[in-house]
């Protein structure tokens, strides 16, 4: 399922993917010192843009990186036009690095950070309608959870573990409550409130997580940024991932559990997928693009 | 002070440095999916290349990257060679990352392993002189330090952060106690007694880590490994770090704290760096290498 793009872009040159190489001593390769953003694009321009961009430039003043984040736009463009994707469904990957320096610790004052950025033609429906299962395990991950950064060997076995056992994602459980999953963000329901960790050092407080708060509050539905215990999980009414590539995505078992019958997603979930998908509507709607070209694709 | 290498050993190629280049798609760049090794060679042969090699093997088992470490050997001669360093006093990094793949999270079924190796010209004297600033700050790595990865932004933020305040390194401090330092280990003297953090997952369990204990051992000095609560480190007569590239130095500050006047290294600390010495005396004594070669630096 997962493929190479045809284009990259690469420190201001747009590569074939297959010539696209980063010099062994960038520190993206030695010390995994980099931050990155997955946005996608529908209708023409991309969803919630402006919030990947602010969560980018945090993550990099967080890490120390300096970047401006404004630079990217005609960047974006270019590769979106090299690689034929101007306006049309995508998922676009950037990543910033430190950038390249002779192995050390600590930051290099003259390394300038390296950019690279690919596009992948992607249609993501509104509604993922997958019923997902789901396994709970510990997380090993850092207290700085919140900067969307590179040194992802604890969410990548985390969810490696996952695959292998067949299912979508883990949740990942710390001090005995469940922080998210190893790639998306967690909210259960109970008594028709819903439940998701604060944003703290703990999680990365996604977009669309940070979207689903907000479509609770327009709805009517009330939320609670709390800790939710891992022995509290069995207890729950509803469960859904949500992410950018996830979407909202209903979960029908918790490690052995299921949690509703057949496809009969709870109704707080199917709600709130609901309203995600009249934003992604709204969005297309009021993209400054012609319909003529966005509706290619 | 930091330099490049002249020569890369890259995935089968030996190639100068600045054209040693990976694809932006290697797990290593970007998910910091690799583990690595750094060893110093002197008197000829590499000092304890077989623990290293066994950490290695470890590290590897640990993230299940499956690669054959006995298949170095012939490599790493074949890098020094090319560098001008066979026999002679170097340092050697070698990293080995999960490999090449469109970016998923899940471990790719089909990716071979990528091995980055490169040697740079360095004699460390065998005894560390320097006296050692450190700081303490708190421990936000992942609870699985005993695997030497690279996804290692947690340490080089800790690490550039002592290095900002004009210190050596950063003691770091977990639940309350202190773990070990961002890339050497820590141990602590208190009437006669060494002790050191134990060699569990909050830890990277030093090969010259190890050497001391043995030391202690062999030097009928009593060594616990135990937790040194935070709080209690200004009550301690001796503080040393230990690691590849740092051997055993001892620390004169931690924070604002001194721990001995003038130059005058605590006597337990001066014992454990002189066997640290005759060991590697040892080393090039018994040493394969015909003297001609080895004493030509």
């Amino acid at each position: 399922m997962a493929q190479y793009p045809t284009k990259v872009y690469l420190n201001g040159e747009i590569i074939d993917a297959e010539n696209a190489k980063i010099s062994v001593f960038d520190r993206g390769f030695l010390f995994g010192d980099g931050v990155y953003e997955v946005m996608t694009q529908t209708g023409g321009d991309f969803f919630y843009q402006q919030a990947h961009f602010k969560r980018l430039t945090e993550s990099l003043a967080k890490t120390r990186i300096d970047f401006d984040v404004d630079t990217l736009i005609v960047k974006i463009e270019q590769l979106l036009q090299a690689a034929d994707l101007l306006h049309q469904d995508c998922l676009l990957y950037i990543q910033i690095t430190r950038g390249i320096a002779p192995r050390k610790h600590d930051f290099p004052a003259e390394a300038l950070p390296s950019l690279m950025m690919y596009a992948l033609p992607r249609v993501f429906p509104d509604i993922n309608e997958n019923h997902l299962s789901v396994i709970t395990m510990p997380d090993h991950r850092w207290s700085r959870c919140d900067i969307k950064m590179t040194s992802l060997l604890g969410n990548v076995m985390a969810n490696d573990y996952a695959i292998k056992q067949g299912v979508y994602e883990a949740l990942l459980v710390r001090d005995g409550n469940i922080t998210e999953a190893s790639h998306s963000n967690v909210f259960f329901v109970k008594d028709e409130v819903v439940y998701t960790h604060p944003a703290n050092e703990y999680i990365l407080n996604g977009i669309t997580r940070q979207i689903t708060i907000k479509l609770c509050h327009d709805l009517g539905i009330k939320i609670k940024e709390e800790e939710v215990p891992a022995t509290e999980v069995t207890s729950m009414d509803e469960v859904f991932l949500t992410g950018t590539t996830t979407r909202i995505a209903s979960v029908k078992y918790i490690d052995q559990q299921e949690f509703y019958p057949g496809q009969k997603i709870g109704s707080i979930t199917r709600r709130l997928q609901q309203g995600f998908r009249d934003l992604r509507e709204q969005h297309r709607q009021k993209s400054t693009i012609p319909v003529a070209n966005s509706s290619v694709v």
